[in-house]
């Protein structure tokens, strides 16, 4: 969590993503074979420091973790933030240490692919992204050229990133992600 | 704020209508001409006491006001929780309070119209709400049927009440919103 990070990107898939969880489908009195059916997720918010972020809107938001004490992860979700961040150093660390691990997938909404650009990981990567900055960075000549960016899709997995366009393409990634890592009854039910 | 609320049923509409605020404008460095029509949006997040609320998923939420404390407002926004919660009395007063004011209006998200419902304010109206919650209540005959509620429509405008279908609704309500409420070029260009 970068501070003035677009809360919708974060809020869409994680929210729809839990929608199918054990605990999420235990509180509203789902159907138990359902519930046997669903996967665990942990999250974490992870930030620089254990200060309340606070986000595009919405209340300010206590991170769980620091770059430097979050546990391992499985998954990695990156939301956009305003162009150009200055990237603190423990973020970058987090984020190429996180990459290096061949467990964790990243995913991306909006600008946070951008924002993941200078740390190197997406490199050659097929990675979409927010169309209206793609093309502000393209015509003012700060495109990164090492990513191969897709434009015209509202998302986009190669390898190891999955990457979503403009804030509400994250929930369409992840509806992809549910298809492709949930149980099918999970998914068509919760 | 309720505990257990549906994050994405807040973040969704709060979030899409903040991108045409001046302030966020101003933060994204847009055309200062665009800027000056763009309205000030100032949000409050309520809740029965300034404790962190726990919404369905994300991090912690600090409100900033109780529903005691809470500043007049012209909107309230009514996120779904799960079905049938106990409604703090605190809560009640706010509501009844807040739609007795001639000036405000009601935005409702998924379930939170039927949240409402006991309140009495939505008496008499016709009212959108999650699909799956109203035929369960139909079903087991708890529908409040002081309440004209519409099953097939994303999201219905009622006199001073607004109200959406299920979660990502609140989104199509908020652009309704928009629509009705902000100058077109900020919604077009923003």
């Amino acid at each position: 969590l970068l501070p003035d990070y677009q809360w919708l990107d974060s809020a869409g898939p994680v929210d729809y993503l839990n929608n199918h969880s054990q605990a999420r489908l235990t509180a509203m009195n789902s159907d138990p074979k359902l519930i046997a059916k669903a996967p665990i997720l942990t999250w974490y918010y992870v930030a620089t420091t254990l200060d309340p972020v606070r986000a595009s809107s919405g209340p300010t938001q206590p991170p769980t973790h620091t770059f430097e004490t979050c546990p391992p992860v499985n998954y990695v979700l990156m939301p956009g933030t305003l162009l150009n961040p200055t990237l603190p150093p423990s973020f970058v660390k987090f984020v190429q240490e996180r990459y290096a691990d061949p467990s964790v997938t990243f995913l991306t909404v909006c600008t946070g692919s951008l924002t993941l650009a200078p740390t190197g990981i997406l490199d050659h990567h097929r990675v979409a992204s927010n169309k209206g900055a793609l093309k502000y960075l393209a015509q003012s000549g700060q495109l990164n050229h090492k990513v191969h960016w897709v434009g015209d899709r509202r998302w986009v997995k190669d390898g190891k990133v999955w990457s979503a366009a403009g804030i509400t393409s994250g929930i369409d990634l992840a509806a992809e992600f549910a298809r492709v890592y949930f149980d099918k009854d999970v998914v068509e039910k919760a």
